[in-house]
């Protein structure tokens, strides 16, 4: 009997999950946030319990080893030893890591050198995976990209019409982001269908703060929505998507507070979305009750929204020329059966068709009529799993 | 019996083209290039002749003068009376101007007011307008704006998920172009299909050195591919189309000659698209020569080409639920049966098929097979036309 740690580490919070394997069983799983701040807390969760703490958690070392001594105080282990792999998610793998990897040396140089790419994750990861060997030296690390699942798009997905150089000298291009979760609903789907993946054509719909819609054909990503980074694609929680790159540099001539492109897109990260058309949140359900009320910055963010995702999902049924089935996942996917509903209702015309009976708040699989020609997925992701099994096959491998 | 003049003035180039009316016969026309620069161009064309001459030529003024002076010389008309009307493409007509004016003093302070949306463009629409006032006081000038055929959008189309306030307070918003090359195009799709455009689903596609793609409901546009500015959109001859914004302030941190926003969107603007992925032409012409010699580059300019346009006509059909004739129009879609066919090809799952024998250079109208679910049409544009009959239609209102 072995346990396996998921780890999600950014720059001051590291989230995992224990989990007994093969039995994949989640032992526990929790937070630690605030890591190198002033008052940082681990909070615990295990059987049915929740416990917090308030500690002073310098770095991810640190953090590491309150993780470690939490497991055993709160007798969810009982020795260090039945931990035998640990899976660090990955945000950015670059051209590199077309799946997951065993990490040593070269590995953790790898990943530190990526981060050009992701400057807030990267040396997070590589804080984590260095903690954990520290701490546990001979136990396996194993890395799980979120960037691996898309490295099967075509050249033509994703390069974008620039001048070549700025690929070749300086990595632009798409890698997308979400490949575990994309990864895992396509393969839960292909189930749910009982049909081989070898055979789909899915469009993946992961809708939760960050919104990320990919393109599936056969198993493999041929599109995504992400791009270079995160911020591109449809509205999100709080970032806009695409918009016109030439606003950039009008901006910054027009608007005081905006001095830089920097200053622009970090606006458009963290000011846009749900939250900057509202004026009052980047939640759902915060903006449905808005709907309600009648507020017309909800309403107006609420159609935004619809329609970008809708725009996405029209593109990936001409990319795939068709489509077997739409997959939504994630907190808003999973959990947002109004937002379903008014995407795939403006979809009739392809012969995709949702019974209002099944697409209900807590109901999952297939929510579409018997008669439509596509079928409508309501899958929970779950990464961590993914992370965690990937351990296991490399650990056997 | 009249004659019209319709101008599309740039900051150093005046073209024109002079119409009978209301017979529609275009008598004359021309172009006077390097406006302000040494060694003014004036070339005219008429009755198969075309002759250029070399002048000094320092402003709009002068420009207006040689022009009217070339039609007397030519005995292309006889006294200036003749000439009953001017029309003005203006690019940027902001949310002010949603159809054709007549310009007067007010209406020049507008389009003057509205330079920040089209700083190249919009003076020079103004040098032009100003000049014929001068030249011909008793004239009238009318103006005939390319965003104005897209101030039908709806809000949740033309607005960017950005914080409210820069569309507020800085006009920030999707404006769209090419509106009288979408209007044109459409009504004769009408009339090639029979139908009333009021019951129509159109989708057109102007691919010419620019592209614009727009998604037409009975006969309005509801949502186009360019956007604040004729950056946004598919891949085009020199621009790059839509990109992950947060490319920008990547490439001026890593790249030392690109130093600011500004310089990043005009290398955007200008070294990007079909140029810059090609490395040697924006001219399709040149890269489907490419493609016969199996450049690898020319086949990725294509290649990336055809992807994006593809994705634009599958994202209007998602907007409009539907579609029941896409429209390819203008330089590249008038003459590039190739491209038509290898962005067409993809799309049979939704029952759409071109007619290898309909799809042939220098053939018009309706390419698609009779068993198309959806109609596949070549219209030429004639954006000229649409202003001479816009300056016809308000003489008479």
């Amino acid at each position: 009997m072995s346990k396996t740690i998921a780890i999600n580490a950014g720059s001051s919070s590291l989230k995992w999950q224990l989990y007994k394997m093969p039995e994949e069983e989640v032992l526990a799983s929790g937070i630690i946030e605030r890591i190198g701040l002033k008052d940082s807390i681990s909070t615990v969760k295990y059987d049915g319990k929740k416990e917090s703490e308030t500690l002073d958690i310098p770095n991810h070392t640190v953090a590491v080893k309150i993780l470690l001594e939490d497991l055993l105080k709160h007798h969810i282990i009982e020795q260090y030893e039945e931990i035998t792999g640990i899976g660090h998610r990955v945000v950015a793998g670059g051209e590199i890591f077309k799946e997951s990897a065993i990490i040593g040396q070269k590995e953790i140089q790898q990943i530190e050198d990526l981060s050009a790419l992701a400057p807030l994750h990267n040396p997070a990861h590589v804080a984590a995976i260095r903690a954990f060997e520290e701490v546990l030296p001979d136990v396996l690390n194993v890395a799980v990209f979120d960037t691996a699942f898309h490295t099967t798009m075509p050249e033509h997905a994703y390069l974008y019409p620039i001048p070549q150089k700025y690929y070749t000298e300086n990595k632009v291009r798409k890698y997308g982001a979400h490949g575990t979760s994309h990864f895992y609903v396509s393969h839960e789907a292909a189930k749910v269908l009982g049909r081989p993946i070898e055979e789909l054509k899915l469009i993946t719909a992961h809708i939760g703060n960050g919104v990320s819609i990919t393109a599936n054909y056969h198993g493999q990503s041929v599109d995504t929505s992400m791009g270079f980074t995160p911020l591109a694609g449809p509205m999100m929680g709080t970032r806009s998507g695409d918009i016109d790159p030439a606003i950039i540099p009008y901006l910054i001539e027009h608007v005081d507070e905006l001095k830089d492109a920097a200053d622009v897109v970090n606006m458009l990260n963290k000011q846009s979305g749900l939250l900057g058309v509202s004026g009052y949140s980047s939640d759902m359900r915060d903006i449905e009750a808005g709907l309600e009320e009648k507020n017309p910055n909800a309403v107006l963010a609420y159609n935004i929204f619809i329609d970008r995702i809708k725009k996405f999902i029209g593109q990936y049924m001409a990319v795939l020329n068709g489509v077997d089935a739409i997959v939504f996942t994630a907190g808003m996917g999973e959990n947002a059966p109004l937002m379903r509903n008014d995407v795939i209702s403006g979809l009739s015309w392809f012969g995709i068709e949702i019974d209002p009976a099944k697409n209900v708040f807590g109901n999952f699989g297939d929510i579409s009529t018997p008669e439509s020609k596509v079928r409508v997925l309501v899958i929970p992701t779950d990464e961590e799993l993914v992370i965690t099994r990937e351990v296991e096959r490399l650990k056997k491998a």
